[in-house]
C-alpha cells in the first residue's frame, strides 16, 4: 500500500533535520498538565496537535508565517485541484485574524512558502488509502534552504492530514499580531494506527439539513477522522431519494425533510475533497418501517411493519434497485445493510408470511439469516463489501458471507470472536463509543482500545479501526455537534495515534490539557464542542470561565 | 427619514398590480394551524415569512426561478457591493441544493431577473435609516413585463430586508428539483414598526469567537433584526485590545480569548453589510472588575475591586481613552455605557474613597450618581449618545443626561416613565426577553409589548424599540446559538411586524406553526435553533420526529 518515498527529497529532509539536530529535542514524555496561558509556546514542552503524530521532534525556535503564504505543489499528485482548495480553507483558518488593512509587506516573515510533494497521483479514496505524511517546518539557515514548511506525502489524503497538522502548528499571537509556530523547528512523520476511523450519524430520527451534514464532515476532518457512514433511513423516517423507487422518499418526515440524489453526490463530493470516505447505510430487515410508506406491499401487514416482508421476492427487488442506484452515489467500497436489532415475531403472526416459512421449513431465526445472506449477495453483486451489525455474526457466523465486516456495538469481545473467524471487524462498543450515551465521559472514550483482548498481529490488522456512533433520538440540528465533540476527538486520538505515545494510564494529568485546548480549538473554527469537563455530553458550562479550563 | 418612492416606479407597480389583481387574495387573516407538509403551498393561506411584513397581497399560481437568477440593480444606490454581495448570499441559500449538474440550459424558469432599485445612495446605517421595501413578484403577463421580482428600497438597507423576504418565499420543491414560489404574484410593502432591534450579547463571562460572534449577526439578519449590542466586558474577563491603555486586555481569561482592534472592525464590517449597526458597551462603574487586571489603580483595593475607584482623575482618563478608540471602531451613534447593579458599600469601607466621598460631601449614591454623569459626558463629548441601564434613570431620572437612552431590564413599567419624561427608552424587561431565562417560552418573548402602558403616540415613539438580551454565564460557543434561537426570533416579529396582524390572542393556533417553521429555515441555514415547542429553552428534543412539530 505505501510507495517508497523519493530518495532526493529524503535526502533533503535528512539535510534538513541534521542541519537543526542541535536545536531538537526528542518529544513524547508529555509533562505534568499545563497552565493555559502559558501553554503553546516555547517554554511548555506540551505539544497541542490533536490527534498526537507518532513520531515528532521539535526545538525552540519561534517562527512567523507569512500572511501571504505561497503554495507550491510538486509531485505526480501534485497537480490536484484538492491541495489548491485545502490550501485555500486553511488559509481563511491559519490567518483569520489577518486584515487585509494590516499588513505591512516590509515585515520580513520566516516562513514564506509550504510546499507540498506528493508521489502518487492515484487520487482513489479507498480503505486503506496512504494517509502517511511527513512535514518539516524551520527556518533558512543561510544555505540551501530557506524558510519553508514541506508537506511530503504518496497520496493527496496524506497531504491533506499534513495541512491539518500545520494548521494545529499555527497560533495566533495577539501581541505581535502574526501567525507563529512555537518549538521550531518541527520534524513530523506521521501515519494513523488505524484504516477505519469512523463517526455513525443517523438521519432517520431527527432529519439534518445537507448544510449540517457538511459541518459534522468538516469538523471531522480536524480530529484526522476518515469515514462518515451515513445511517441515512430507519423506521421513523426515509429521507433519501431512490430514483429506480421513487416512492421510497414518501417516507420522510416532510416534503422539505428529504436528501435529492444531488445533494448526496455533494455530500460525497465534499467529504473526498477532505479525504473522507461516506459509507452508507440501508438498516435491513428491521428499522425499516419507513419503506412502507411509499411501498406498503414492504410490509408483513399492517400491524407488522417489521422486519420488511421476508416472503416476497419484491422485497429483494427493492433492495437491489436501492443498491444499484446507490452504487451510483457512493463510490466507497463498503456498504452497510445494517441488521441489528430484529424482532422478527411478528413475522410469525402475519398469516401468508407464516405459510412462507412452514413451505420453505424455515423458522423466523432462519429467515432472518436468509434474509441477511440475500442482501450480502445483492450488495456483493453490485460490488460492495457488505458491513453487518455484530448480531448477524453472533446469531449465524458460520452463514455469514466470508467478506462481511463485523460491525461491533453491544459490547466488549465481538472484535476477539470475529478475527478468530477471519472476519474484519469495525469497533463502537456502546460502552465506550455511543455518543448518544450521555454519561460515559471523554476519559472512557479515551481508554478505549479497539483491538483489545487480541494479542496476535495479524488478528490485530483484521480490526479495521473503530467507529463513534451518533444516534439521532434526541439530537437534531440545534445539538448534533455539542453531542458529538469534544468526545469523538477522545477516539480519534486512539484511532491515530500510536498507544505507547498517549498513555492511558496518565491521561487527566498530560492528555487533558490537550484535549481541552482541542475542544476550544474546535470552538474557534465555528464548531460546538461542549464543555470538556462536565460530566454528562453536551451540558452548558456551570458558570463563567474560560474555555481552555472548562 | 423616508424618501418619496419614484412616481415612475410608482405607477409600474399600480400596472403590475392591476393586472393581477383577479388573482389577488388579501391576506392577514391568518387561518388555522397548518399540516407540515401541506404548508407553504398554494393550497393554504398561511404565508411563511418570518417576520410577517406589514402589507402583503397573494394570488395562487406557482412560480419556477430560474438558478442563474440574474441581479440587475439601478437608482443612486444601485451600485453598492453591498447589493452584489448580499445577492451571492442569497443565492447560495435560495439555491443550496441546485447542482450544476443538474441544470438544462432548455427548462423555461418563471423568473429569470430579480432587479434592485435603490433610491439613495446614502449608506449611512444610522439609527431610524430607512428599511422600508417593496417586493413584486409575478409571472410575465404578455405584454411589457417579464416574469421578475422587483425590490424597491429608499436605502441599501431597505433592499436588504427585501432580499430576506425573497430568500423565504423561495421553496426548494424536491420533486420537480426546483425553486418555486408558491402563491404568486406577491405584492409586499413591509417597513418595521420600531427603529431598534436588538439582540445582546455578552462576551465576557464566556470568550466567543469571531466566527461565532459573526455567526450570530449572520441569524440576526434572517430575522431582521438591526443592532448587535456587544457587551464586550464585565467582571469576568477583558477581551477587547484598547490601544490607549494596552494592558486592559490583560484581563482576558487567557491570552487568545481576545478581540483585536482588527478584529472588532471586522465585526462591525460584517454587521454593516447585513443591515446591521454594533453598539458596543462599556459597563461602568460597576461589572468592571476585570479592568484591574492590566491597571490595578482602577481597583479602589485590592478587596475592593469594583465599582471603579470613584475618587480618582486617572479612572475616568482610562473611560476617555477607551471611549476615543472605541469611537474609531462602532460608527454607530449609541454607545452604552452599562451603570446596571452599582454595589458601592466597598467604596464606604476604602480609606482613601471614604475621604473623598467626605472631602466632596457625597454619599456613595452621590458619587454613583457623579461617575455615571461624568461617564455620560465622556461619550457625549466624543460624538456618543449614551444608553444606560435603568438604574440610572430609577436613581436619578432628573439628573440624567436628556440625551440619555435609558434600557429598561428589570421589569415592566420603566419606559412609561422614561418616556413621560421625555427620555428615549429601549425595552429589555427581563421577565419575557432575557435569553439566559429558560423557562421562559416563546410565547411570552412573542406577547410582550415594549409600548405596554404608552398610550400617547408621541410617547410611543420614544420607546426606540426593544431588545433580547444573551447574558452568557451558561453560555459558551457551544450553546449560544441554540440559546438565542427561535425565541429571539418572536421578539423579532414583535419588533418588526404589525401587532394587528399578529394577534397575541390566536398565537397558538396560527403563529406557532410560522415560528416552527421558521426554526427549521434557521437549521437548514446551519443555526442551531432549538425545538421549539420544549417549554424549557435550548433542551434536546424528546423524541424522533419532524423539525416543523418539534
Amino acid at each position: 500500500m505505501s510507495i517508497p518515498l523519493n530518495p532526493r527529497t529524503l535526502a533533503f529532509q535528512l539535510l534538513f533535520f541534521i542541519s537543526y539536530s542541535v536545536l531538537l529535542v526528542t518529544s513524547r514524555t508529555l509533562p505534568s498538565i499545563s497552565i493555559p496561558d502559558d501553554s503553546h509556546s516555547n517554554s511548555n514542552s506540551q505539544v497541542f496537535i490533536w490527534p498526537l503524530p507518532s513520531n515528532f521532534t521539535f526545538g525552540n525556535q519561534t517562527l512567523s508565517i507569512n500572511p501571504d503564504l505561497s503554495l507550491a505543489v510538486s509531485g505526480n499528485g501534485g497537480n490536484s485541484g484538492f491541495l489548491a482548495d485545502a490550501f485555500d480553507r486553511y488559509r481563511r483558518i491559519i490567518f483569520k485574524h489577518e486584515s487585509k488593512l494590516r499588513r505591512n509587506v516590509n515585515v520580513a516573515y520566516d516562513i514564506e512558502k509550504i510546499s507540498v510533494v506528493v508521489h502518487s497521483d492515484d487520487q482513489e479514496l479507498k480503505l486503506g488509502v496512504d494517509e502517511s505524511y511527513s512535514l518539516l517546518l524551520g527556518k533558512g539557515n543561510g544555505y540551501s534552504i530557506v524558510g519553508e514548511v514541506t508537506i511530503e506525502a504518496n497520496t493527496v489524503y496524506g497531504a491533506l492530514r499534513g495541512m491539518e497538522t500545520f494548521s494545529q502548528l499555527c497560533d495566533f499571537n495577539y501581541e505581535t499580531k502574526t501567525v507563529q509556530v512555537y518549538k521550531a523547528p518541527w520534524y513530523i512523520s506521521d501515519k494513523p494506527k488505524f484504516v477505519y476511523r469512523g463517526l455513525m450519524l443517523d438521519t432517520s430520527r431527527h432529519y439534518l439539513p445537507i448544510d449540517v451534514i457538511k459541518h459534522v464532515i468538516e469538523s471531522m476532518s480536524y480530529a484526522k477522522l476518515n469515514v462518515f457512514h451515513w445511517h441515512i433511513i430507519d423506521e421513523e423516517s426515509f429521507p433519501l431519494e431512490v430514483p429506480t423507487y421513487p416512492n421510497l422518499w414518501k417516507g420522510a418526515y416532510t416534503k422539505w425533510e428529504r436528501y435529492t440524489v444531488e445533494d448526496a453526490n455533494e455530500i460525497v463530493s465534499y467529504a473526498r475533497a477532505r479525504g473522507i470516505n461516506v459509507m452508507a447505510e440501508i438498516d435491513v430487515p428491521g428499522h425499516a418501517e419507513s419503506w412502507g410508506a411509499g411501498y406498503p406491499d414492504l410490509w408483513p401487514s399492517p400491524s407488522c411493519r417489521e422486519p420488511l416482508d421476508v416472503s416476497k421476492n419484491s422485497t429483494f427487488d427493492v433492495i437491489s434497485g436501492i443498491l444499484t442506484d446507490m452504487r451510483k452515489i457512493f463510490p466507497f467500497g463498503l456498504f452497510h445493510l445494517g441488521g441489528d436489532e430484529v424482532n422478527t415475531d411478528c413475522w410469525n403472526y402475519t398469516p401468508h408470511v407464516k405459510q412462507w416459512l412452514h413451505d420453505h421449513n424455515m423458522t423466523t431465526k432462519d429467515a432472518y439469516q436468509y434474509f441477511v445472506l440475500r442482501a450480502q449477495e445483492l450488495a456483493i453483486s453490485k460490488g460492495y463489501t457488505p458491513v453487518n451489525w455484530e448480531e448477524t455474526f453472533n446469531t449465524f457466523s458460520d452463514k455469514l458471507n466470508p467478506r462481511t465486516v463485523v460491525h461491533n456495538w453491544l459490547g466488549p469481545g465481538v472484535c476477539p470472536k470475529a478475527v478468530a473467524k477471519g472476519f474484519k471487524c469495525i469497533y463502537s462498543n456502546q460502552g465506550v463509543w455511543y455518543l448518544d450515551h450521555l454519561d460515559i465521559p471523554w476519559y472512557e472514550y479515551y481508554n478505549a482500545d479497539p483491538v483489545e483482548g487480541i494479542t496476535d498481529a495479524s488478528k490485530q490488522e483484521l480490526v479495521l479501526g473503530g467507529e463513534v456512533c451518533m444516534w439521532s433520538e434526541t439530537v437534531d440540528a440545534s445539538n448534533v455537534q455539542q453531542t458529538i465533540w469534544p468526545r469523538a476527538a477522545a477516539a480519534a486520538e486512539r484511532l491515530w495515534s500510536n498507544p505507547e505515545s498517549t498513555s492511558v494510564g496518565n491521561s487527566t494529568s498530560t492528555v487533558l490539557s490537550r484535549y481541552q485546548y482541542f475542544r476550544c480549538l474546535l470552538t474557534r473554527r465555528g464548531v460546538q464542542a461542549a464543555p470538556a469537563t462536565n460530566f454528562y455530553a453536551r451540558r452548558a458550562p456551570t458558570g463563567p470561565g474560560s474555555c481552555y479550563e472548562q
